[in-house]
């Protein structure tokens, strides 16, 4: 009978549900996980592709998950690609809008508000439906230093030391995250931690830079360096780090 | 039958009801509770955190229940986060727009049937949903003083010296603050009483910091004060509260 | 089968009817009941009051039932409070507005007009619903001296010597005061006989100033006077004419 | 079957039928009776009134049933009555507008025509609901004298000598009508042949200045006078006239 | 079915049909015939009336059937005479337009053109119905002289030399006009003609002025020159032409 | 279980097919026969007439199928005249703008793009139904020469040598071209071509210039010529062309 | 059950589909297969064509499958070509316009971006149907070198090395492409390997120029090349192509 409400994305259901966000929250499962950690010294971000066309090109500039919004913010997205793109033209044109009247890159947390109030119209009014996407924003700012946040198909958000979004194992990826995340960590330590999250469920022989996409945001003096591994930096670091792996899972 | 008038929020049911407010009502249940006392000497608001995942980020400026509005004014939330975020932009703004034009701040009554007209237009215009989110709004003008507003989806309010929203145990709590309130209460008694309300249903390991949040108004001086207790004087103060509740109990 | 016809505000049944304004007047059914009686020398409004908390704060400027529009117009309420603010919003900037072209205060029937054109607007027009509200206005102006009008959710209203609104025992109320009411009442009798409209159905426990509200017009002078009898004025006015009403009854 | 093509006003049934505009009529069948007739030297408008709370204040400018539009014409209403408010502003505007552009008078027929252009657009346009209002314009101009007509919630409208709107005994009415008015009647004879028609089918103990109306329009020299009759004028008429009548039906 | 794509104007159905357009010309044949024939020198309407009652203001300047577009081009109306008044509004602003920009009066044909554009919108939009009427435009222009249109409520239009609207017995008088049209009739002969095909089903007591609408255009020297035959006129020639009708028919 | 898919026009259905496209094809089919056929030295066009009304007035402008758009650009209708009107005047003016603002008559294939984009918004937006009309293109231009195309009501187009649209023995037609074209063909032997293929399937006794309609596009010298061969032309043509004809069946 | 979710184009289903947009890949199924293959020195575009009509007019510039956007940039097509049609142009004028303002061209993947936001809006919006079309794009810029894209009508995109959309067979398109494909092809040997895709499931007797469209582009020096093969070079290079073909399956 619940279905009753679930056609029209403006309607409550009689326990006070909004069916159609909970359906592209649905969406969002079927995507490949995604896991951001916060670390002392930087963020990691790091995906499980889906996709498998070797004759995909890798060489122009689309990221299948990872899309910079500005210097200083990077957003990991994990859902329908198209309604993606369409919010992170908005993100960077508020950015570019902020430093323009500003002079000074927008808070991240200021920028992650203005895309969730925008998603959650989409919720609210009649003819539309929500964007099936959820995001993990990464960045720095002179007033938090590095932030992690993620949002979902509803326009809330928040902000975490470690999360994952999507993949249909969303729940073992949080029980990981939880179990192993320590507050000290740092980059590096971020980047094994995430690989251990994103493998657990895979199978041993996906596991290299076709399937996998690792970045990390970290500080070199004064200057935010923001730095997606190419296939070679992250075939050897899964080289390295899978030994280290298996040995403590033993 | 009943059921052919609640999937269109601009409709009556043959018994006059506007199904679509009473299923958002509905959803605002599903939100941890939140007390405002109004004391002689200012204001208590105290939430109860439902979301429990340890790696969510303290640190950031996002407090999860409470949200200030303007010096004079602060609200509680319960319901759907994400629309609150929409109502409380609109509060801002209309905030400083009256500061502006007045030079004065917005008397709080003001402030709050600004944002209930607001509300009301969604319960009767077609193509919308109704706010999820109920508030409570805690200020302090130079006309009434400190006052206590509740709003609900509908667009009603009223001025209020006790009251709760949220929680499935929504009339217990009305109830102990019913038996509990006097008109003389200070603050501080105030935050104990809050206490008492929130943890009657909890299970006492959870109450703490982690699932526990309490700010009040009150008057240094000439100086309004608004302060959220950090998770440490939290912690204290439930300690000492604790031992005198488990007396009164006895 | 009747019912195919009462899910959109905009259509008429086979037998003419429109059934969402119906529904919206059961609405106010619901409500405490709100008489008005017109004096040779005043105006009497009062209400039941159904809220019950007693940690309601009486203390801001919200009355539940009656709303002043201008110096000369009050107007009282039954029905959704939330509908009632935004017709009453519309209310006082008409008013305004003609005193502002005219420079004298607007006619009392030409204000009840207006207001009803926009009701009525609710009733024909797709994707709106009805105001869920009646009302009853009082007033005086130098063209007809004091006078009563009521108006409901389809847009009618009319003038009236004395009328009762909401109140699931509104057909008691209208019996009550056609056999009571004389033209030559002055408005202190007309307070009493409000009284005993409102009561007759109450439990007599309930007959105190947390349940009711009294207000009159009447002159002073040349002066036009409003008065809200506050709750210690109220609770006397009761003593007195309660002992009245039970000599008259038996 | 036919029921499929009664939900909305827009569309034509298989029998090139629009189902609205018939309810709607079905709508006015539900007033009381009004009758017009055009006499030699003016024309009569009758009414008979279906509200019968002797508390309903006759001393406000509202008259239930007639209308004035401008000096020259006059309308009495059947069916909902915010609806033809709503009509009859509009009317107002059009003949004052015509006014100042042509500093005359509306011919009476150019403005009846517009009120009707008005109506046809909401039996043809999606998301409105037709007027459920009929109404018959008594008015004089230059070019033709006095003149009557009716118009229907579809927009029609025709010029008529003697006609009546509303009531559930309609067809009783027009067929008095048709054996006893004379073309050479004047507005006197129209008075009383107004009363017959419409106190045939009335109890007799109702027919007195509480439940009827009645006004003309005549000529006094140059000088166009429309008069509504007082309650006393109108009793003492009912009198008098009954006499007649009876004498008439023996 | 079928039924299920005929409650939308906007749709086909599998067949190719748009239902509600055949609806509306339904909606026509209960509307009274009316007749066009083109003649030499001149052009014949003639309409059958509908309404019968007798205390129908015929001095009125409202002609039930025909309507006076402009100096050359006269209109004659079969279906829902509201809608009728619009698209006539419609055509003689038109023609005044192109006669304010061109300084000479608009050609018939382009006339014909532009309402039926209109009326083809109708048809093609959501929201709306079709016009249910249809006309028969009777026009002279210097580029082609006296000419004869028949539109319906889809837009289509044809020029025709005589044809007929409206009525239940439509292919009746179509064949009578097929049996005794001859090209070079004149518009006395062509005033024959249309009487016997609009009196072929009716009741030859209603053979009269009362049921009987005859107009025509003919050329007086230079002059084109538009004739309605009034009630006396009427009767006589049907007098005369009723005798030879019944010769020729033995 | 398809049917689901067929009442809005912008749906596909599981298939991926657009029914109300497909609907509004099978409404062509019910028109008569066009065909057009390109030669070295002009192009043909030729259509059947549907209506048999032989009072239908010849000596008017409008073509029953066939519309000059431009001087270079003519198009033969198969379906919906009023829908076809549209389309033609919108073709028209964009034929004068183009030669407004370049000073030379618009590419053929440019304006037949422009209307078929048209039509493709009618097949993807809500609330519209799509044109129900083919349409058949032959015109000149210095770029191309003579050029046939073709459009349907999905939007779609085509540049053709010899191509039909309409009637119900479409395919028949389409293999009798097929069969008979020769890239060499001239416009007389078109002329031809299409006779013979309209007639195929036509009763013999309706072979004349009352069923049929018959244009060519050629060049005398510089100049291109448009002629529609009038009654009396295509008569005496059929008649020594369906001699050929049967020698050649035979 | 799940087609409860399928008729509206802006509902998410209970699994997070999105029925209109999987149903609208349906439709491009249906259309020929069309292959790109990036290679070294250049982009190769091959689709088989559906149309089978020998009278379709090939020296109009309308290539079935292949348009040009710009000097640069060409994209092939397989779907509904009207809907292609309006995308296509959006494409060119975002091409001149960039042009206009930057005066260098647009860079590829910015033009294919700009498209895909446009075709997501159509899956969002409530009242639109997506565009039934998948583009493979293929252009060279000055950042990126030769590009190859593919989207879909989700406005999902990526840059591919080698891909086919349409075409039933699709998947064994893809997997001979993913076997055959080397990274060092040549442009030469890509024509070849889109041949031998092509083909693979066609009729032997069907592989030809009329069923088959080829085209390339290059480098020639500086200049960027682009080519279509006429119907002789196309056939030509089947012959040549077909016998190493065939050498090389056996």
């Amino acid at each position: 009978m619940a279905r009753r409400y679930d056609q029209r994305t403006t309607i409550f259901s009689p326990e006070g549900r909004v069916y159609q966000v909970e359906y592209a929250m649905t969406a969002i499962r079927h995507a490949g996980a995604t896991v951001g950690i916060l670390a002392k010294d930087g963020i990691v971000l790091a995906a499980e592709k889906k996709t498998t066309a070797k004759l995909l090109d890798g060489s122009s500039t689309i990221s299948e998950k990872m899309f910079k919004i500005d210097e200083h913010v990077v957003c990991a997205v994990a859902g329908i690609t198209s309604d993606a793109n369409i919010l992170i033209n908005y993100a960077r044109l508020s950015s570019q809008r902020y430093y323009y009247t500003y002079q000074e890159p927008i808070p991240v947390e200021q920028l992650v508000s203005q895309i969730c109030d925008t998603k959650q119209g989409y919720t609210q009014y009649g003819g539309l439906r929500p964007f099936g996407v959820s995001f993990l924003y990464a960045g720095w700012d002179k007033h938090f230093g590095f932030q992690l946040y993620q949002s979902d198909p509803s326009g809330n958000f928040a902000g975490w030391k470690a999360t994952s979004i999507g993949g249909e194992n969303s729940q073992n990826a949080q029980s990981v995250l939880r179990s192993k995340y320590k507050p000290d960590i740092n980059y590096k330590e971020a980047l094994e931690l995430a690989l251990k999250v994103l493998t657990k469920t895979m199978d041993r022989s996906n596991v290299n830079s076709d399937k996998l996409e690792f970045s990390y945001f970290t500080k070199k003096g004064d200057q935010i360096v923001y730095h997606i591994l190419s296939p070679k930096e992250l075939d050897d670091f899964i080289k390295d780090a899978d030994l280290e792996n298996e040995n403590e899972d033993s």
